[in-house]
């Protein structure tokens, strides 16, 4: 069945306002990467609950500035506030620390480098989320732009980006994530950029080793795709259960 | 049924080697707090993988040397190892880059601050867990403390304590927790302090406004308290429930 943008969109506003009033919430917040996800989520929240109810937070860590010229683009289109909260001191503070326990590669150290941002990231989101609570008498939510082949093949950091509120693209695929951004008129420049962590210098589809729309075909029929990449797939989808259900010890 | 420490002692060490041996992983790191279900947690997985194979986190933010010195009565006992990653001059800097948004006052920063906090911690066990799987060339999980009543009424931090990899305690009451410590011998002194989140300075029954022996009866008949303290009890619960699962548009 074609998926269509128009009907998604407004049934996802729908579902977004249903909540915000079934639990007398006020706003959102949310990191902008200048990628898509946080592009087409940042539009959807805006359509939701008005443009002064959305803050967006840019977030660099030793990172480009061209992400947080997207980033302006996507709050200047749908009119939220977007402030700038840059983690590059916060992240050197914390190497500086380490130092007291000893001195490591750049090897040793290359994966947990990697996910310190996302960790930082959402623990920034969520310090600011509890400010503006009280600032504004009403609560804000931390928007996820976390998309369902992402998801499927745990594509992102436990703990990191992972964590949020409330999740308005987790079941739609990368294409169809476009499809919305398309139809609420997400910049193009941030809708149509290759989909990068922005941390490792790779595209997420080179990283995972598999593409998005091969991810998408094999949700919908495991044999919709050449057996090395479905194999490649289930085991990504495999490896990352843990991050959904912690093993857990039942009397 | 009365509960059976030294059998659930020993379920509990099967559960954690079988879980390590089935996905082929070394060791485990954790936060100690000082408190009980840190002491309990590093006991078990010192019992179920060897001290060799355990490290114990202590990380201190503005916070009190006591608690330090009982976490060295619980690593000293089970003989793992201990490190000390001061989180001060992290928080501080953390707060000293929010100057560049505005100047907020005590209160309007009092949530955001408290949950800091656990969200520092849960990414520097996890930087740390990264970098000791590299290290010793095989992968070390964050184990889980929080115990069933705990997880029950939501009293941890999301995307903080709530983190982890293996969850050995998450289904015993608190008095299970420390009918366990009494059998592993859980330095005394740890197993029986009132427990508190070293953040907000009140225990955790004072902040709850309920003791953790009526939820552990809620748990188990919502009719064996009286009916305030179960209605209060509910609450929190359901308060919670978004912690565990976020609200996602379905297509």
């Amino acid at each position: 069945m074609k998926f269509d943008a128009k009907k998604e969109t407004e049934k996802i506003i729908e579902f977004i306002r249903n909540y915000y009033k079934e639990n007398n919430l006020k706003g959102a917040i949310l990191g902008i990467s200048g990628g898509k996800d946080s592009g087409v989520v940042a539009g959807l929240m805006t359509m939701a609950l008005g443009a002064e109810n959305v803050i967006g937070v840019t977030m660099p860590c030793h990172s480009k500035a061209d992400d947080k010229c997207d980033a302006k683009l996507i709050s200047d289109y749908y009119g939220f506030k977007l402030i700038n909260f840059d983690l590059t001191n916060v992240f050197d503070g914390f190497k500086n620390e380490l130092k007291n326990i000893g001195t490591f590669d750049l090897d040793t150290l290359k994966n947990s480098d990697i996910n310190l941002k996302p960790r930082l990231r959402m623990a920034t989101v969520y310090y600011l989320a509890a400010m503006y609570s009280a600032i504004y008498g009403g609560t804000y939510l931390v928007a996820g732009t976390g998309n369902k082949c992402e998801l499927f093949v745990g594509y992102f950091t436990k703990g990191g980006d992972q964590v949020c509120d409330i999740a308005p693209i987790a079941d739609l695929t990368v294409e169809e994530v476009i499809a919305i951004g398309e139809y609420i008129k997400v910049p193009d420049k941030v809708l149509h950029k290759a989909p990068s962590d922005g941390l490792s210098g790779m595209s997420d589809e080179e990283k995972l080793g598999v593409t998005y729309k091969d991810i998408a075909k094999y949700m919908e029929d495991e044999n919709g795709v050449p057996k090395e990449t479905g194999d490649k797939i289930k085991k990504l989808h495999l490896n990352s259960l843990h991050k959904f259900n912690v093993p857990t010890y039942r009397k």
